[in-house]
């Protein structure tokens, strides 16, 4: 007997038809024996449908007040699933944030879980319960309604795994694991049957949106077992994300290959190579809340430098007419934008110990005529940005330089 | 300045534009100097939704896990207007029932109110705020989401002007007060400028609907003053509901004419006049959960005697499944049921001390043909029954024969 923590996103219980086939997997799980605690999502639409209602009052509205109507959605569905387990004879009780306590600290809608009460959670455990928990929301000291941001019921799941030491924590998704990269790209992309944190963190990062890159860390920062797994599916053990002192010693050096279209590179030319230029450029993107993820700037020459970095596609116009107005300021020869770019890294904590990633990486896009635009690494990725139109071809030529088609041993 | 407590119902909180609309007609109360706390309701159609939903997990929810997920509907309007008041200058801050505390006692979906703790609602009033608080939920001891059952929203009002001592409570509605009966029958019809509490409770059970029954009975065991305004017009003093103790003695007799057709009769002759007779026949009904409203029980004769009562028009079917079974227990001769019937009453505290109404009801009826099936009454009230379609005109003519054309002195 097990002590299960089970996360279902909004997709797994987007209608009321989907809430019932949870509940039906739940009990499954009760009637091995295991005690399982639910959290769950707002149904799909639903977050976005309450975040437009507050919009037409304040087009940025007061963020106390928009938690006490976003955190609405997930307690809808925490009571739908918990009668839904009662329809089915499957004892249940479902909290909000605030009743279990998951106490935070009160940054409205981005919030940070400080601690979490299990007290009630085990007496209803231990009488039997299926307990049902809102995920996404806490309550702060004062007792204001708060949420941890968009995707937070992952954060959520993992903290109360956390708080009451459970066995596991199941998240459970649209797909059913982490694949060495996007199936849809590269048929013969494989399931991994593990992968380290720290790897989850940089694919997360890089746009393998299937877990939430907070509650990644906060799994990591807890010692929490976490495993992703499919809820349309009945078959598979998905994906376990472990800590890298449990890494079989035999396990491949690169897990993945993750990638991003979304970004969008600036470069600023002909720039006075002085203290402090960095940030002269960067401030005032950084000041409008635009999010820079790569960021080049090379040695540089008679006195003048280059530097490059890439934001959110969805932020280019912004950005442009940023630096339209940071161009004089800072004595720029140029400013030149290109949006038709895309990022690929090769992810995997074994690269630390083997050298020649790189050059293989870069070797293997060449012979395909790639250009390298940008190089970014850290520990674990490599980073590369290349012209949008090669995405498909370097990510299908890297998944075979590296060997990622080939079963795990 | 006074401190006032407004309730908006789902109707006045429907769009968003409704809401902006609330917030100034809010804000014009508070820089009139007011203190104001806004209890409100779900945004009309929401609670049905959400009820719906709860259905098509179970088709009789789990009561406790209905009130957490039907709770949600005025969790939203409360952020929503706190947004409202603040997109055009006025602080403030919303409530949930949880959050006040209103606390109730565990009879989920039809909660009663123990106690509401003022202390948060004092400091932010003290601190400039307009307080919005979500009507029709508390919390029980456990710490459980209830609600009051449907209409709370007023008895959350009611019972918050009174913890907080308020000036008053005003009961915005999608009517302008309370009318001497419905202007759709008789155009003549007059807003009263006060009612008693007690005319009001028969009002409101006769299908004058304008005010939940409960909050009502709450008002009177406070001492609230209560009144009744329309959230759309900026024009009007509404209806005051006053203590009988007030009452102008210039009142006249006669306060309104109430009606309901929503109502079936039976009638169930023959049966044995012996103690427990009412009971037998009544029992079973109201076990199904059935409202009995008038019930008529004539001195028999020879032995035997007749017993009629009223049930709402829905539950005709279901009462007369569960009397043809009754009829062979109790040995009745006969069960008769007519649904076209109606209800009409002539309500009004100064009938108590003026003798003569009853026969100016009855000879006004008479006069014009109309047949009376069954008559009731109480200290403040007479209720007939008759034919539905007479009902029009037996209100039209009541209403001319009792004087309430005439403007109030």
């Amino acid at each position: 007997m097990a002590l299960i923590v089970q996360k279902y996103g909004g997709t797994s219980v987007g209608t009321t038809d989907r809430i019932k086939n949870v509940a039906v997997r739940v009990a499954r799980w009760r009637a091995q024996g295991h005690q399982v605690v639910v959290v769950v999502s707002a149904m799909s639409g639903e977050t976005n449908r309450l975040i437009g209602l507050a919009k037409e009052i304040q087009p940025n509205p007061d963020p106390r007040e928009l938690d006490v109507v976003a955190s609405t959605g997930e307690q809808v569905t925490i009571g739908l699933l918990a009668m839904a387990l009662k329809a089915i004879g499957v004892d249940a009780v479902s909290y909000t944030g605030g009743q279990v306590t998951v106490l935070t600290d009160s940054a409205f809608t981005k919030a940070r879980i400080e601690s979490i009460d299990d007290k009630n959670i085990r007496r209803d455990l231990t009488n039997g319960k299926v307990v049902v928990v809102a995920g996404f929301q806490g309550i702060d000291a004062e007792g204001s309604i708060t949420t941890l941001g968009r995707g937070g019921s992952d954060t959520s799941a993992v903290a109360i795994a956390a708080a009451l030491k459970a066995d596991e924590c199941q998240i459970y998704t649209d797909v059913d694991g982490v694949y060495t990269t996007d199936p849809r790209i590269v048929p013969e992309a494989r399931r991994l049957r593990t992968i380290t944190f720290e790897e989850m963190l940089e694919m997360a990062s890089l746009g393998s949106k299937v877990l939430q890159i907070r509650s990644v860390e906060f799994a990591g920062k807890y010692k929490v077992k976490l495993r992703v797994l499919s809820s349309f599916q009945d078959e598979g053990e998905g994906t376990l994300i472990t800590f890298e002192d449990d890494k079989n010693m035999e396990k491949p050096i690169i897990s993945g290959i993750a990638f991003n279209r979304d970004e969008a590179k600036f470069t600023v030319t002909g720039v006075p190579d002085r203290p402090g230029i960095a940030y002269q450029i960067l401030g005032p993107v950084a000041a409008a809340n635009i999010d820079v993820d790569m960021i080049i700037q090379n040695v540089g020459h008679d006195g003048m430098t280059d530097f490059s970095f890439t934001v959110g596609r969805g932020d280019f116009d912004r950005a442009k007419a940023i630096l339209d107005q940071v161009k004089a300021q800072v004595g720029a020869k140029e400013i030149s934008g290109d949006k038709s770019i895309a990022k690929v890294s090769v992810v995997g904590v074994g690269m630390r110990s083997h050298v020649g990633i790189a050059s293989n990486m870069f070797r293997t896009l060449a012979e395909e005529g790639i250009n390298i635009q940008m190089i970014s690494t850290s520990e674990i990725k490599i980073s590369v940005v290349i012209d949008e139109k090669y995405l498909e071809l370097a990510v299908r030529v890297l998944h075979r330089a590296f060997e990622l088609d080939q079963v795990e041993a």
